[in-house]
């Protein structure tokens, strides 16, 4: 990691980490941090970049642009609670979320960093856990951690583990994707049932007399979105509906756009117990977070084909259509209600649910 | 930054935030969490690939290569404690910081994120303060800080304030550095005082009975290290000494390139100050935490030409050569001292200072 080393010739066996908590030594800088990090992090994400241990990882330009002509560079923090929830746990969204943050301008996302921020006290088991689930996604979405970072904070300090992933990856050739490129006619898609993540946090959280089965859609994007690209360069805007949810993206897009973005509520993909606890609770469903979920602008000759790939693909089987762009500089986000009146979806004002990501 | 947002056309005093202090609103995705980033970031980081608030920041890997071949990605989180020091703040840290940990492996610094992870009830202006100091700090460096992130967590969730930069940076051509190119013969050099960094965050915590004008080194090396390559391209290891200390990197530097490192004790540079405070204590000062100081190791016929432009720059003026790589492939770091003797300085083992970056 960012955190110095060598000898990394020697078997990860011979730094197993022998505490069974982390203390305020694993971030010392020495040899205690030094153990910590082979034994959690070199061995598991296990890549020779990761096992130089140097302060930073390096990549020839030339084998970068294999895959495009421009650098996309992103970052998130996630502070989620519980660290383990249905579906998912901070280290499956640590990678998910920035691996889609790179996929949504059309990159090829190549490279992750890690740097976590641990509250003294945490059980090293924990780490490995959430280290292994981090690799399995990264797997799964063909992107290497190979740079990071460990600070240790005393108890009370920190809530548990933060983890913080920047990201690269490099944008093809082919595509300009933009929140300022819908245009009247447009057709605006989403890959499935809207608000999982929100609804596994708080079911997870246990706080409310709710039960529900519902797992949070927490996945990768990026062969999605490539798939969605080959049949279609020319996307106008594609992002990511986390925190703010999907009324919060179209908001954006119809601001940025100077468009008015109309929506069908009867078209929105919902689950029955997404929508159940919703009704329970109050919530709005558009506003839930998302970590699998994505809202894309298309012209409107490409959306059959473009559904038609998402619905061939594991992360796309629910896409459906959901609004359409139209005309009008207002930058409003509109419903029509399935009782056939409308209603103005506004930006999110407040905060729905806490630490959701 | 990477939370979404747009009419960024509108002058940025639209959108100050009302609030004194952070709330859980602020982290929510929606408008409140807009206006935050608006007013705090992207108005004090000043710069359109912010501005434009898209999930990531994208560049021309052909104005890339411009600077050199490879690409350089590194990552810290900063933790410390407190959060304002004689000498810097936790901004001017998470700039220097990962600045110079990609400047040292000869990379011209280039972009910047900034992920923040704050606790509900941080005075709004603390972070206005914390935005100007890493502005400050970037505009020196040459830097700019591009896409971002902004968590907020419950009371007592984290303590203040904790800050994420990832940075990428292009590597020149002519350079080839590492931890494993130590040769027999090669001069080992600092830029300077050591263990201020440290020192100033133990005086600046209060709990000791010391007094000492002793101020923090944190600065970027960035030009500093790109003077040291003009003169000498063949710099054969280099790294900023910051958790662990001059011992760490010493340490990591003998046993990657298996070779014996030794010192002479009445050659490094200590402020009295900070030599007072050690022996009070009982701490070394070869393991206090620097954060404007780098470790070089250089041909010894490249020796006097590297101490000469460093001497010419402000963050090198107090310069010096502190001791010599041997042959032996034991990879120990001995100090030769002021009385004759001779001791290991092994790695750190056990934590000196939590906290301290």
């Amino acid at each position: 990691m960012n955190d110095r080393a060598s000898e990394s010739l020697q078997p990860a066996a011979h730094r197993r980490v022998r505490d069974a908590t982390v203390n305020l030594a694993h971030g010392s800088g020495g040899r205690a941090m030094r153990d910590l990090i082979e034994d959690v992090f070199v061995s598991t994400f296990d890549n020779p970049t990761l096992a130089a241990l140097e302060d930073q990882a390096v990549f020839a330009l030339a084998e970068l642009a294999r895959h495009g002509d421009r650098l996309a560079f992103t970052t998130d923090s996630y502070v989620v609670d519980p660290l383990f929830f249905p579906g998912g746990d901070i280290g499956t969204l640590a990678v998910s979320g920035t691996v889609n943050d790179l996929a949504v301008c059309g990159a090829t996302p190549l490279y992750l960093s890690c740097a976590v921020v641990i509250e003294e006290g945490l059980a090293v088991d924990i780490l490995r856990r959430v280290a292994a689930s981090m690799q399995r996604v990264a797997l799964d979405a063909g992107v290497a951690i190979v740079t990071g970072d460990t600070k240790v904070v005393e108890r009370g300090c920190a809530d548990k583990l933060f983890i913080n992933t920047a990201g690269i990856g490099v944008v093809r050739r082919d595509v300009s994707i933009s929140a300022r490129n819908a245009r009247a006619g447009d057709v605006v898609i989403v890959n499935g049932y809207l608000g999982d993540h929100g609804a596994a946090i708080l079911m997870a959280r246990q706080q409310l007399a709710l039960e529900a089965d519902v797992e949070s859609d927490c996945c990768p994007l990026g062969s999605l979105i490539a798939a969605m690209l080959d049949a279609c360069p020319e996307i106008h805007c594609l992002r990511d509906a986390t925190r703010g949810g999907v009324a919060t993206v179209l908001n954006e897009f119809a601001q940025s756009s100077n468009v008015t973005i109309r929506l069908r509520e009867a078209d929105l993909p919902l689950r029955e117990q997404v929508k159940g606890a919703c009704e329970i609770l109050g919530l709005d469903p558009l506003y839930l977070a998302n970590e699998g979920k994505l809202v894309a602008v298309v012209p409107a000759d490409a959306a059959e084909r473009v559904l038609a790939v998402m619905r061939a693909h594991p992360a796309g089987r629910e896409a459906a259509a959901i609004g359409r762009v139209e005309a009008g500089d207002d930058g409003l986000v509109v419903m029509q209600t399935v009782f056939g009146g409308q209603r103005i979806v506004d930006m999110l004002v407040g905060e729905q649910l806490p630490r959701i990501c």
